[in-house]
């Protein structure tokens, strides 16, 4: 480290200020080169915007890796700061803004009408590519003698591998076009990133060295024990927020405290799931929901616009520096030293990696939509071939949660030794740079190959069916009371919600919702609207 | 530290993830304790904002204590990490967005109109303040035997001494009922901070083994040197993001990109100018006036509300997180048990501090106002008395700057002894609390006892003159040229140059700036207006 300092800094100046320590120099080499890095990435990213093969992850992967390398050379390839992971910086600053964006931008019109299909593939999903992934890398890592693992770490892989990374796909599919297979896409990776990191936490959390029923039964109740939990505390704190900012009226005086709370607020539900040891991923989306539902609508106009672009400026920064950074990282050369298995072996891990990801994620799509196509009674609720190919490539990338719970693993295992850990940490390296540059450039024309712009009916006619179940629901509250006796009407009720059971829950939210929380909470249209300080002014 | 973790942690869960490590779980907890008492912090100053004793400085500089005294008593008096001061904390991240958006929401007009004051009170009124102050200490600290200071800590003690705190203050005026009175305060307040610290660094950076007349020289050489340097800079990154952002044009893809961009240069050019070794506060904060008045009319409407009010909130938060910090760190024990003075010797060196304060600023307001006011032909643009009262009380207060240089001047001195290093800390947080506190509840009363609130017709007086001013100027450009010669019309703008010299430079920069600058790098009314998406949509 102190050889690149010194290079970059002696030649700059003759006089010294000891103004700042020395750990904060080189923190600030660090921040200048990502700094600098971030913003050719945002320009360069914006030019290659209508290229068929680039996207930004692929712009800032590549970029982090040239720059790794540029490093590299310059320290004369001796380890540096810079190129270390922190799974920190990962966890605590950079993650929760991307989830929370995610969470506050969502379409929950989008999220809760394809609420099975998200369930079916997100939740059922993960699950099975946990326990086959899990199986697959038992057999073929540890059976075949590679490297030898123990049984913890092969549930932490299986949970590792089962964390997608979709934003390649999202991007070339369109909302408008394709709203059921976006729905999905989209819901599903949400909902995958939060199930991967509760897994992950519930198999660390446990003890295996007897393994039985009851272990197995052990990680269903944390697992479920974490998901109530957090997603209980999301809401608290989203409705707390609400709450203040309605009852306090904080427009009249400023609108930066209104964004000010908000931040806050979204950032403390994160930090206090953390400390309680609950899932912050899983709260601060479910906050993130909660805020855009109801705090958003009680804060004035700018306040409005102001938090719907700085949340998705800060999530979009922090997305672009993971792939930066995540590049870079590719490069500690540490890692690759410490693994002193050969080539050979690397390409093999990796290969396996790479085909348990491949086969586990098509043994759960496939099933999965094609029992559910059984279930569903409506023609454009049904998920065709094509879309279902869709919804398998999209699970394939691998992104910085994968190398992030990789690193929590390995890097401070107990169990297994250490060539055998920086082994599993430089494969995992290698999955998610091929499956990101190799499958992610290959993404767009590969989906308009498949042609799913056609489709455009869908969204008219799923409307049309959720106007028509709308209509009999008031129906059967307002006119109907009238003209027809109890027991029928119940009957009804009962056989729609046998029918349509989502569309029915939601149906009674959004009665709960009016009636009740609107009151307590505001929301849309509820709030009268603050005219905010005109542009220009103060 | 381990105690209170344990307390807090162990009441919880029965079962522990791994998946964060301790030093970050330490992180974690004061991460929520923070954000907790931030969003405290907001609601208790939105309720207090009619009060007339107490405003945000002050609230979280209450807090602070109090929570820090919860903090002791949990941990039993014990040092904790959470109430130390980190200056890398203050100056890497607290300090620069803070800073920038003083920069950045300038009222430019304010600021140049009042240019000549400024500069007067800001860079000559801080080197006198530096020199009174340094001479004050050597004489009542040095010389009475109360400590054994080194002269490079008692130039020290000038400068950390000079760094003025106006916000209290600022608060309180009206920029439309006193815009002469408020553009004084404001500027010399935002100057005077760059100026301490470029001072602070230019003490730092020399040797003082030999004091003669070259040392002198010297550091005004430094000084001047680090005051162009960073201004250049500045200047020259704020103008890369313009042009950059006009045009590459982003927002036809995304408005969040020209968000980032903004906000990713910003911080850049502080990076950069810290790296280079200059102050990166002045270029940070010349990079926030070009960027208001290129960048910021490059993009669209909605980056424009987004950067204007997220720059806004993020300086609040900062601004806040600075006062509780403060007031938490004023009950780091360490610094009080180090320091084995007796009460009475912090007491005298205190207020031997207080004393300093009061007397040094009042002998530069009060003579520099009165020399000005001879030089001052129009009666409006004078300073009375009132106002030379104002200005300098809104000089008495002390803030986070004040503890952020003493600490990095007496946690690492290499010269003075650890006692008299932990008196000079001390004393410096006694003062700054006493002046907050005492002077900062106080202001609100005795400004309204002032009475400044008559001078309304300042505001008009003062538009009159420029607009006769810049009419002078405009017929000596187009309708006089016809009827006038050539030399005579020299001559006018000669003596007007001479009389007003400040506003000529600004006349000849304006056209400099509408026939030249404005078509490389944007500006209002210049770069078509890009409709942003509209709200709600995505």
């Amino acid at each position: 480290m102190n050889m690149f300092k010194m290079d970059v800094l002696s030649s700059t100046l003759q006089f010294s200020t000891s103004h700042l320590s020395s750990t904060t120099t080189s923190t600030i080499v660090a921040l200048c080169v990502f700094f600098a890095l971030l913003c050719a990435c945002i320009i360069i990213g914006h030019l290659l915007e209508e290229t068929r093969w680039a996207n930004e992850s692929i712009t800032a992967l590549l970029l982090g890796l040239c720059s790794g390398l540029v490093v590299l050379l310059v320290t004369k390839f001796r380890s540096i700061d810079i190129l270390t992971f922190s799974e920190d910086l990962f966890f605590i600053y950079l993650l929760p803004p991307i989830i929370f964006n995610a969470g506050f931008k969502i379409e929950k019109k989008l999220f809760f009408r394809n609420f099975n299909y998200i369930l079916l593939f997100g939740v059922l999903g993960t699950v099975i590519s946990f326990c086959l992934i899990s199986l697959g890398a038992f057999l073929l890592i540890n059976r075949t003698g590679i490297a030898n693992l123990d049984i913890k770490d092969i549930l932490a892989i299986g949970a590792i591998l089962s964390a997608t990374d979709s934003v390649c796909t999202l991007q070339v599919l369109s909302q408008e076009e394709t709203p059921l297979l976006y729905g999905i896409v989209f819901g599903e990776g949400v909902v995958n990133d939060a199930m991967s990191i509760v897994l992950f936490n519930s198999v660390q959390s446990l003890n295996f060295s007897t393994i039985n029923a009851v272990t197995a039964l052990e990680l269903l109740g944390t697992f479920l024990y974490l998901f109530c939990t957090s997603t209980v505390l999301g809401i608290v704190v989203g409705l707390l927020s609400a709450y203040l900012i309605k009852t306090f009226y904080f427009g009249r005086h400023s609108t930066d405290r209104e964004v000010a709370l908000m931040m806050l607020m979204a950032y403390f539900s994160y930090m206090i799931a953390e400390l309680l040891e609950l899932s912050g991923i899983l709260t601060i989306f479910v906050c993130g929901i909660v805020m855009s539902h109801y705090t958003w609508h009680n804060v004035t106009e700018n306040s409005r616009i102001t938090t719907k672009h700085s949340f998705a400026t800060i999530s979009f920064i922090s997305e672009t520096f993971i792939f930066l950074y995540v590049g870079m990282d590719a490069l500690d050369i540490d890692k690759w030293k410490t693994s002193i298995a050969s080539v050979g072996t690397l390409i093999a891990v990796s290969s396996t990696f790479i085909a348990l990801v491949l086969i586990g994620r098509a043994s759960l799509v496939f099933p999965i939509a094609n029992i559910a196509n059984c279930f569903m009674t409506r023609e454009n609720t049904r998920i065709e071939f094509r879309s279902q190919f869709v919804i398998w490539w999209a699970g394939l990338m691998r992104g910085a949660v994968t190398i992030a719970l990789s690193c929590n693993q390995f890097l401070i295992s107990e169990v297994t030794s250490t060539e055998d850990s920086a082994l599993m940490i430089t494969s995992t390296i290698t999955l998610v740079l091929f499956s990101t540059m190799v499958f992610g450039s290959i993404t767009k024309p590969l989906i308009e190959v498949v042609q799913l712009r056609h489709s455009r009916q869908t969204v008219s006619d799923s409307n049309d069916y959720h106007d028509e179940l709308r209509l009999l629901f008031l129906n059967g509250d307002d006119s109907i009371n009238e003209t027809m006796d109890e027991p029928l009407q119940r009957r009804t009720r009962l056989s729609l919600m046998m029918r349509y059971p989502a569309t029915t829950v939601h149906y009674y939210w959004r009665q709960f919702d009016y009636k009740f929380m609107r009151h307590i909470f505001g929301g849309r249209d509820l709030v009268p609207v603050v005219p905010g300080t005109p542009l220009g002014e103060d």
